[in-house]
């Protein structure tokens, strides 16, 4: 099995392009109030490497914090592309590569950053464990995905006839492995897995759980997008953060 | 606001008392297998507090496999009562009290074990606290609770017309607090926490979280139970074992 490289798909990097996320930057992204409270106290000086970087908004974001040197990494030409052509920062490196595959430099980061990437994977312990080979002692690996919840069953909100909302389905939970959804385009696979999955393989790579976040948004986001209330209902996304022992 | 005392209920005890866990013991529990993967790898000589012991079955079984004593606490009477009939070992001492009071000594017990219980509570932080000073150094908390997923909505399994299971409802997630339930009698109150709450309040007490389960069960214990495959659809429980610093 491999990753999937949807966003090289013209139909699905087209709309993925619109997406309040991808044109108005981490200030009309659901998770980033929470995401924010997975970072160091200070990225002061910090080497940081990000995982599927996308349009590359969380490597500036990290710049702009101060971090020293950013490499951040990408399947997707188009969205490397893309990420080149927002920023000219020569502090951030942008490498194409499948995460299937890529081999950090060990013992080389502060800080390991994924956003909303690692479900595309079939199997995340390997590279939990290449992770935590890359982090300094100390150092922090922080990560957002779909959360299980929102990713066993595959369907969307059960709704009355009137449209209404009237619950998330939830079904399949055990059973790991490939989803196929429509997200501007058909067949689009990401890999839901447990919550004790993601868990137990990041304290079986040697890293021990600082926090773990299934957020709701912030009033000041919900103010620009209403329509993301209900998301308070399921949490649509899990967030983690995990240190390397320090020393 | 103060934990429920349903146990103590006539009708409600009746129908607890004819569970298949109640009347066969551990081997009838269907997340006693994962809840074994929580205990330390040996129990020879431990101290072991119980925070809700029921009728003593994980109790027993902690002195069958070792532990030099057990401290079990219950809230209910007419639970104690049904423990102490079952055993007597002097070397288990039962304890009427409530867990939002309980003050266990300090640095004193090698493993704290706390099974579908703390869902009873309000809040869990404070008890937290008070179990990460009750372990020695390195010493381990393993409970299990009613899972976040399986507490959300308060709904149960949505049916088609011809009473086929079609997915599990999920719905209010982040609103923490009172969730009033049919079980036995009505009016059961239990209270929704999320996944995020549990692993945070852990990691403020100052404990490591060590591994985290949402089990299906065994085959073995399908065979006797065939009914409860279905739980393979949605996690019914939620399992977590965290350790006190070393030293």
């Amino acid at each position: 099995m491999c990753a999937q490289n949807i966003y090289d798909d013209a139909g699905f990097y087209a709309g993925y392009a619109k997406l309040p996320r991808s044109e108005e930057g981490l200030r009309a992204v659901y998770e980033w109030p929470a995401f924010q409270r997975l970072l160091p106290a200070s990225l002061e000086g910090a080497r940081v490497l990000d995982l599927g970087c996308g349009f590359g908004a969380y490597a500036r974001e990290m710049r702009a914090r101060g971090a020293a040197s950013v490499l951040a990494v990408d399947l997707s030409e188009r969205m490397l592309e893309e990420a080149r052509a927002r920023s000219s920062d020569d502090a951030i490196t942008y490498v194409r590569a499948s995460l299937e595959e890529f081999e950090p430099e060990r013992r080389a980061y502060d800080l390991v950053l994924s956003t909303l990437t690692l479900h595309y994977l079939p199997d995340v312990a390997p590279l939990f464990r290449r992770v935590a080979a890359a982090l300094v002692p100390g150092g922090r690996f922080a990560f957002s995905v779909e959360h299980p919840i929102y990713t066993a069953a595959g369907l969307g909100w059960q709704t009355a006839p009137d449209g209404t909302i009237q619950h998330w389905p939830v079904d399949r939970y055990r059973d790991e492995g490939e989803r196929r959804t429509r997200w501007f385009v058909e067949g689009v696979v990401k890999y839901h897995r447990t919550i004790e999955t993601y868990v137990n393989a990041l304290i079986a790579a040697g890293l021990s759980i600082a926090r773990l976040e299934e957020p709701e948004t912030t009033e000041e986001v919900l103010a620009e997008h209403p329509a993301w209330r209900e998301d308070r209902r399921r949490p649509a996304f899990l967030l983690i953060a995990a240190d390397a022992p320090r020393g």
